[in-house]
């Protein structure tokens, strides 16, 4: 692409580095902000800067947070001592569309997956067993995506908790099997949240 | 979508508003943002507001441009009595890429469609007949999309210009008809100009 402006041009490439947006989307983009009004566009960039810079990460649950706790964690309304352990900030954001959990999260941040040379160290795995050790947690659901990966992180660290008073479940299997959590509807997930099952009959049930 | 954080909200929604971004998809983006150094994030943020603080339309053209005189109508290499003239910004990006092209443009800024409430008067037809007569223009080439309201666009200006000692050509019917120019590959486009036939001819052959 040969552009007249410069200005234009940088706005374009630096659309076009996103993921999954290519040159003539990132063209249409640009040009569709072109259109708006200039404290709109302030608007939208600046949103994005700012989200940047002064977005944290919780300390307790590491989900993303605006302050040093979340929302979640620093609400008492919800059940402290029920932690659901997801992979990403997605799932959190997925689980909480369906307003049917009323405990907290840990964010692991990814999944045990050897082929990709993520083991459990680069988790936040111990964080969690300090987190359910230290604050007598009840119940830990494991809400990850239901692929080999998945549960053998739910294998690992159901075996890291082993000995702790803790109840481990998983939410129940409503998802197919390799399907996508995030893109799952929020009725199943929803249902697959109340009608989990303790890991033990999880796992023989795979076997 | 339930967001623990307003910072993560406010650019989801900001990246949501854009066309064809759906919620799911500006929350990918962002969360790709997110993993970005801030330096990066920033510069992807100054780009797009700088981009629609700075830039400005070509006062003879009407394409976009740095400056008050674009690229193109400022360049003495280029031959400025021959106006090709396109719908679209995009237009021009797309016969640039071509290479093929040594005159220069001129956008109308749309193309004349009673349906969509767009008559002549809204497009920039006078400061093309204005500029054909002050710049004595040799040649005049159409490269609008083929279907009825480029061809009554081009019917229109053809009315226009009657009289002035330009010529009037349009790109040959390298594009499907129904087709989108800002779509075709480079070499059909390039064949097109190449190609390019006297309007009387292309208003007969079509009839």
């Amino acid at each position: 692409m040969i552009f007249s402006s410069s200005l234009l041009e940088n706005a374009v490439n630096e659309f076009a580095r996103l993921p999954g947006i290519g040159k003539k989307t990132a063209l249409r983009l640009v040009l569709h902000l072109l259109k708006q009004d200039e404290t709109e566009v302030e608007r939208f960039s600046e949103a994005i800067a700012t989200m940047r810079r002064e977005i944290r990460f919780c300390k307790k649950c590491h989900n993303i947070s605006d302050r040093e706790l979340c929302n979640t964690c620093s609400n008492s309304m919800r059940k402290q001592q029920i932690i659901c352990v997801v992979e990403s900030i997605r799932d959190v954001i997925a689980i909480e569309s369906t307003q049917q959990f009323n405990g907290v999260y840990h964010v692991l941040g990814g999944i045990i997956s050897p082929l990709d040379g993520i083991g459990p160290e680069q988790l936040n795995i111990d964080s969690l067993v300090k987190r359910v050790t230290e604050e007598k947690t009840e119940e830990i659901i494991f809400a990850l995506n239901p692929n080999i990966q998945g549960d053998t992180t739910v294998y690992y660290i159901g075996r890291k908790l082993q000995g702790l008073p803790v109840r481990i479940t998983t939410i129940a299997r409503g998802i197919a099997f390799g399907g996508e959590l995030e893109y799952a509807d929020e009725m199943t997930l929803a249902k697959s949240i109340s009608n989990r099952i303790p890991v033990e009959q999880y796992i023989s049930s795979v076997q």
